[in-house]
């Protein structure tokens, strides 16, 4: 089974998706079935995506342009594309990435409103034509999400676990706006179910992605 | 004279143009004209903008890849722009601004061969509609300008004055690809000739762009 294409696998969804939890299982699927993977999210460890992961997010940076924020995710994107992705791919191993280019248009283009287009029009120059074979949105009701997050203790509360209810419905929206225009790529997980239901939801699709390439 | 709209005015060209030279000698016109203006480049002292340039400047990171640098020039572009330039510009103040958008498109889109479109297009994003009111392109045959170069003991010598003589001269064409293609914004300045001629048509330029106002 090793001598096939790898894959380009992303993971994303709203917060309290189950995301990090499904992204463990299918590392553990791939490890079952002795398929050479990687797990990465942005920046990775690359350094010059780190110094700019930290420029965005230094608490003294108040006067932050929201574009600027923009095309600086876009910028460490590009930088973990080549430095990681890539490379892994081209050594036949198939990348599990949380989050990726669709986080930015939901998050950035539409949810805080600075347009989908207009985002997808630096992140377009960042990954250069290197989309996921398939992406696996994890879909839930926000409030479902939100009250999994709050009984969750282990789990420090983010900035967006802050957000109003409202924002994390346009992130809902995003996401299904994006399902919508790229159906060969993006499948949508009903993240409402239980663990083990949702396992098999995600894997059929991973496997529907393997399949088609042989 | 005060109450015209001030004009943002950027300055580019090719290394050993003159054009720092002349950006001095448009400051003293407006003194001498009591035209309140601003002198800046980017990053500028912006904080943001600056902490961006260290990392595209960090001999350390010779990983550094061409479209993650395209993207933190345009990153830092936009932090100048919101912080300096269009405060200023909302005070009143003409802006004179010593290389901007144009710098970019020629020297990563076009010498260095990523692409003027690819180039505008994170450009685009990143000035949100702000363009020059008038752009100044000190033109002038590379050869005559690495010589002045050469001539001068006192000025550095960087990276750029290092590059090929087919690089020059590639950085000149894609300077007269722009100014053919947005003659309303980019005027063309002989820069062979003496300080005082160049002065001259530079200010010349200048006043047209004043006028054109009232």
């Amino acid at each position: 089974m090793n001598n096939r294409r790898p894959l380009f696998i992303t993971l994303e969804g709203g917060d309290g998706s189950g995301k990090t939890t499904m992204l463990g299982r299918l590392a553990a699927y791939m490890q079952g079935r002795s398929i050479p993977y990687m797990i990465t999210r942005e920046p990775g460890g690359i350094e010059i995506a780190e110094k700019i992961r930290s420029i965005i997010l230094d608490p003294q940076h108040t006067s932050m342009d929201a574009r600027t924020e923009a095309l600086l995710y876009a910028a460490a994107r590009r930088q973990h594309l080549v430095e990681k992705v890539e490379p892994a791919l081209s050594e036949g191993l198939t990348v599990l990435c949380d989050r990726f280019v669709d986080s930015s248009l939901v998050y950035q283009g539409y949810a805080r409103g600075l347009g989908m287009e207009e985002v997808w029009s630096i992140n377009r120059f960042a990954v250069e034509g290197r989309m996921p074979d398939l992406t696996l949105l994890f879909d839930i009701d926000p409030e479902i999400g939100m009250s999994r997050i709050a009984a969750n203790a282990e789990r420090e509360k983010n900035r967006l676990d802050m957000e109003s209810m409202a924002f994390h419905g346009k992130v809902r929206e995003g996401y299904m706006l994006i399902a919508g225009n790229n159906k060969e790529r993006v499948r949508i997980v009903d993240a409402s179910k239980t663990p083990d239901q949702v396992e098999r939801e995600m894997i059929k699709y991973v496997e529907d992605a393997i399949l088609k390439d042989f």
